[in-house]
């Protein structure tokens, strides 16, 4: 069964909306996002104008804070120092990446961790490693939405995790490994937690046979058909984080996006799996909105 | 081989000892730790008379600050801001538990993390997990030590950690999965770190099975004899955090401790295994004076 990112991002979006219809109903303030945004890189300027879109249509109110590329690491710092105290703002992103004479990671923890709505701050990832009522970055956070929303329960099963980066290996092997905590707005039973994680990288020998063994496999290894059918047991669930460009002299843009499962053969076997795109990916933006209303209500309200 | 972590930490003590007899020799002020106490609980008296005695031994100046159990929350918390702020101390703990009036969060959250030299705030947790400088708390500090010392790589290697605690199983399991950053005064070129990583629990289905794949096993579940010799592959490594009471008429107080392993029948197959008591056990104070001696050249010489 492939698993429709854009129908349950869709969905969700929906649910939100409700959400913030009641709060105004209500008379009640509204969630607010601020994203800086520093320089004109394009990609970035495309993903801030679809967050602020996102924002838009659920009617979470947001505000874009632009400073051009020379600015410096200091005048930064204060921004998110005022960001942390302006109680009019829930939460707020510092989009990346930053140019190359500003130390994100400075920037980054210097963000107080009730409005890191994306989640990337020391002190949300201890708190989730913790068991801690934490702000969890957007993809973790996206893939437990999926699998909670088609009932793909964790515990017990034998989740293999390839890749340990910081935003997604990592945060998503301790979310499925510890005690079920979380009982988020819009989330099905599904125990999520609980499971028996290992986390594969580079290093890692014998992935196959590692793979062979997991009854859910993550991979957010940025490799092309990494994950072939012969590694994944019949009826295993097979969630695709990689984006990666192949060239396609066939595709109007002469290239396509692939993950890093090789989908064609693996689909007929996955119990479940997510596609690229259209798996993971629509989960993100969503993410974020769920975050900062999280933050709205746990924080700030 | 049997690892010897009491004959390790009184290697380390005297090693600690030359690098704080060193800085005195140079005119330079020497590191200090500050414990907080509160009550009169006897186990938690004597852990503190260890942790003093440890640190007047190799010269990190040490200062007991003592509450009865009747203190507030609020007081507590404001000497938590005081030690905070107070530049001749490089590191402090509170010893746990606290009364049950206390929220053991509030105060622990409240530490800073550069003098966290337990190594427990979510921001310590949180950077460790991100692979920046961090204070790694007691236990994992003490295991990634003795792994060094005896020159037991685990870069590509199956490490199996078998419980999920914060204080063991989780940081322990990110510290050997990701990238090695760190190089520690007198530690070995063993590569720690790089290694695939399965955290297993109670939940766990088929614990012996995913144990007989493992190049490393750590084991910190509270349960003696949960990890037999049919479960341990011949060659590998066995570290028991474990320390558990069983009833013993024959011992002088009717009880003798043992670890979370079968160490009679585990021993002759495996590569290294550390005993109980003998192992891990004596490198958890060390950890403390390597902590503290980390702050003090981290942050706050």
């Amino acid at each position: 069964m492939i698993i429709d990112g854009k129908q349950i991002a869709q969905t969700i979006r929906g649910e939100l909306r409700d959400q913030i219809a009641a709060l105004r109903a209500e008379g009640k303030r509204v969630p607010k996002l601020a994203v800086v945004m520093v320089g004109h890189n394009p990609a970035s300027e495309t993903y801030v104008a679809n967050k602020l879109k996102a924002c838009a249509e659920v009617g979470i109110e947001a505000e874009r804070i632009s400073y051009d590329e020379y600015v410096t690491e200091q005048t930064l710092l204060t921004e998110v120092h005022r960001l942390n105290n302006d109680d009019s703002i829930d939460g707020f992103i510092v989009q990346l990446p930053l140019p190359e004479h500003i130390n994100e990671l400075n920037i980054l923890s210097a963000i107080d961790y009730r409005k890191d709505v994306d989640g990337l701050t020391p002190e949300n990832i201890g708190r989730t490693v913790q068991g801690l009522p934490s702000i969890v970055s957007a993809t973790p956070r996206g893939i437990r939405e999926l699998l909670a929303r088609y009932n793909i329960a964790t515990e017990g099963k034998h989740v293999v995790v390839i890749g340990r980066s910081n935003i997604v290996g990592k945060p998503i092997a301790m979310l499925l490994m510890q005690r079920p905590y979380l009982s988020l707005p819009g989330m099905s039973a599904a125990s999520l937690g609980d499971a028996t994680v290992t986390v594969c990288h580079s290093k890692t020998q014998d992935l196959a046979a590692i793979c062979r063994t997991a009854d859910i496999i993550i991979v957010a290894a940025g490799s092309p058909n990494l994950v072939t059918a012969s590694m994944v047991k019949p009826g295993a669930t097979v969630v695709d984080v990689g984006i990666n460009r192949i060239d396609d002299p066939s595709a109007p843009r002469g290239y396509r996006l692939v993950g890093d499962v090789d989908f064609e053969h693996v689909a007929p076997i996955a119990g479940y799996i997510t596609p690229v795109p259209g798996g993971v990916g629509p989960m993100t933006i969503v993410s974020l909105l769920q975050n900062t209303i999280q933050a709205y209500h746990e924080y700030t309200r």
